[in-house]
């Protein structure tokens, strides 16, 4: 068993307009000292799988073909054991 | 200047039909071997705040204030220089 954290963020070059609301709601309530906010994705995908390397492989092909969208979105994950 | 790194989940006892939804869709492309998929949310927030400690409890009360629904969700997050 493995799980992947995987964290899926808008690349640099894209506008995040979440990110300027979040940004915009803190500043109403105070949080003057904020100067950029960026949303992204977090998910943890449970494998049932025991080789690590396989798995590795596996989460490689989710992010390119359903979890992130390469054209707009960065990925990055982590494999962890259990 | 600070980034903070915050990692908002779903509290475990709350459906996540999101998950579910990306779990299934992983199976269409023919992943059989995920147990389960939760889904939540990753936020960069960048702070003009020199003093690390002050950075905390800022972050500390937008998760609590905005970022976060403690009802549901839980948070952690991550402090970065720079």
């Amino acid at each position: 068993m493995h799980k992947a954290r995987v964290y899926v963020t808008l690349k640099p070059s894209i506008l995040d307009p979440q990110g300027n609301a979040v940004k915009n709601g803190l500043e109403s309530l105070g949080f003057a000292d904020v100067t950029d906010v960026r949303v992204g994705k977090y998910l943890e995908v449970s494998l049932d799988v025991v080789d690590k390397n396989v798995a590795l492989e596996q989460v490689e092909e989710m992010c390119k073909k359903l979890l992130a969208n390469p054209v707009i979105e960065d990925y990055r994950f982590e494999l962890v054991e259990g």
